[in-house]
């Protein structure tokens, strides 16, 4: 087989989240039982239900109206936008941040990671991946054809911190892992990594002279007022090796104009924008026009919004606690639930399927996220609250009805 | 050094066009003489002397107001807007393309030229690309580490046809090459297959068992009304070995949504997705809605588009064929010409700088488009008419101080 076969042999779509519709469901067999209720896509948030910030579109439309300049910026992002930007990034995260030299806007957050590990490893190279972690993290690094050394995140193990297995980091890092990429807050289980966590990633990191990546797309979305600790902003690891991954696809809804933004490393960002200046030249320069409304939402949007999705998570963790055989870690940060559910007697492909087919719910396989996640699957609750929670019992019933 | 080191130490992005303003000038030696007028950057075409499609915006604003299921589309694209837009590009291209299976919306046709080239190369492979053809062509086969092998374009040689070298086309499918990339109309001399030509390459491709990419991004600004030939139509070719490029950022100014489209081969249709969901997920989902405005103008103003463009490529030409030592091929298709210039005591890059600094005029220089042309220099003049033959006056006056 040619190599370029057995790359993309490994790099499926039809399970990733939005991609449902291209599912084969012709030779399921699912039972002829219809649960009926409001559809609800769990695979994403709903961006009607937690519309764009306010006045977003209207950014846009100004955009527009400048024209040319506004249309061609730098492949890195527009240089005015960028030092907005710098200067609402570095007062959220306590710490300053270049706008010159150390800052790429990016289409979404997902072309914030592409450069990123495009522009950090090639084939061969260790790459230290969590499990369970986005699902691209994975297939990025088999498409740069690296090497996979997969990091356990024991999440079910304490409230009071992520659970990654440390000395398993500090084992791959001595057996020559010189990139560890991770999401904080954790995808697909919400849960954010304590002080103490980002302290030792960040002096093994520095001990073994590695690259850390680390994605902090839902940092924003924090519950509970539970700590969080920027990585970037402690300064433990040398300032070259660290890119942070931001974005406002999620909690602020920016999803459709594909915008998201990477920081540190001189020479990665500008690596990342040579390579950028091959994938796509640069994230849409209109689109650009829409992060001045970043950071800048109307006082109380940003905290109304942390706390009626707090109050969907709730009663959806209630749920879940109330039905038998499941479990389930309460999301300390983010959108994400990340259930275990009580064994099946059909798969976790089929039984997403099968959801989607009587139920009209959709949520992503825990597979996506870890192969060894087969009794999970991952939902995005930002949604309409009453929906959702409705979705959450039928969920329940098709478990139940498909259970060992 | 390592793999990803070599790598980009290849992928300068420097003297791309747009990227002018991050050139180190300071060592620089030009002299003080200063050429006054309105600044023009040829790099790339002015969206603000050549207005977006009217109603572009509307489309956009009517995009958001649907709401999440436009910012949330399939990763290939919204299925409603690649039905409307397959019916339009069968039209104008004379030849049925099927919506589900054979189309994908990508960010630019940037972004269809990288989702394209990492579908169907991997390292080691042999890929024959055009000199002088676009710039990224070369740094793509370079980023996958593929072997590049240049096929000559002997664009002097005649006007009846573009001069491809067929023969070296030949030897290369002979050598071992499974891919041939090629632009028509040719950026950057903006001339134009002829039928014979295509038919040629067609042929051999077939014979060769070759894949084909045509990047077909300027094919509706034809001058002169000549005769152009899209390859697809021709069905010489097998489906599954074919994919054609094309988008509406350069005639229809539509660059600053970052939207572009591939047709062709199912199944490299189908991996171009996969490598999509890693990539940037999708075309922003807004911006597809953009695409309702493509090949859907008011009457006439294609027409009226074409007519001033070719306008202004008539006053450019008589200013360099008024000069002394110039040489230039009239642009057969867009908007760009590739004028070589005499001998100068300065090297391209520095004529460029130099050009910037006293003449407020900004040009690519030739060497982007393949290694020999030291002596040419890509302006694309879809700019304001005056402005534009005011610039070419003082382009000429610096070559004529820098010559040998």
């Amino acid at each position: 087989m040619q190599l370029v076969d057995r790359k993309f042999s490994k790099l499926g779509a039809e399970y990733a989240p939005g991609q449902e519709a291209r599912q084969n469901t012709d030779e399921l067999v699912v039972s002829s039982k219809v649960y009926s209720g409001i559809p609800v896509d769990f695979s994403h948030g709903d961006v009607d239900a937690f519309e764009p910030i306010p006045g977003s579109l209207e950014f846009f439309n100004k955009g527009v109206h400048i024209g040319g300049k506004q249309a061609y910026t730098e492949y890195r992002g527009s240089k005015e936008i960028r030092e907005e930007l710098a200067t609402k990034l570095s007062n959220f995260i306590g710490s300053e941040i270049n706008a010159v030299d150390n800052l790429i806007i990016t289409p979404g957050t997902q072309g914030a990671l592409f450069l990123a590990m495009g522009s950090t490893i090639s084939r061969g190279d260790k790459v230290a991946i969590v499990e369970p972690d986005y699902f691209a993290n994975r297939k990025l690094v088999e498409f740069f054809e690296g090497e996979i050394v997969p990091i356990q995140l024991d999440f079910f193990e304490s409230d009071e911190k992520a659970g990654l297995n440390l000395s398993q980091l500090e084992e791959a890092f001595k057996a020559g892992v010189k990139l560890f990429l991770f999401s904080n807050p954790n995808n697909p289980t919400g849960v954010v990594y304590s002080e103490e966590e980002i302290f030792k990633i960040a002096n093994l990191a520095e001990e073994y002279e590695a690259t850390l990546i680390v994605d902090e797309l839902y940092s924003r979305q924090i519950f509970d007022n539970r700590t969080y600790t920027h990585l970037y902003a402690q300064k433990i690891v040398s300032s070259e090796n660290l890119i942070t991954i931001m974005g406002p696809s999620k909690t602020e809804s920016l999803s459709g104009y594909r915008l998201g933004v990477a920081f540190g490393s001189t020479k990665i960002i500008d690596r990342m924008e040579k390579l950028q200046a091959i994938v796509s030249l640069r994230a849409a320069g209109y689109s650009q026009s829409v992060l001045k409304s970043w950071f800048s939402e109307p006082e109380g949007w940003m905290e109304d919004r942390i706390s009626k999705h707090q109050l969907i998570r709730d009663d959806l963790i209630a749920k879940l606690q109330a039905a038998d055989g499941f479990k389930v870690r309460a999301t300390e940060a983010g959108s994400y639930l990340f259930p275990e559910i009580p064994e099946l007697k059909i798969s976790i492909h089929e039984f997403v399927k099968a959801l989607r087919v009587q139920a009209g719910v959709t949520v992503t396989p825990g597979t996506e996220f870890g192969p060894q996640y087969v009794n999970n699957f991952r939902i995005n609750f930002s949604q309409d609250h009453q929906a959702a929670v409705a979705a959450m019992e039928r969920i329940i019933q098709v478990v139940e009805e498909y259970r060992k």
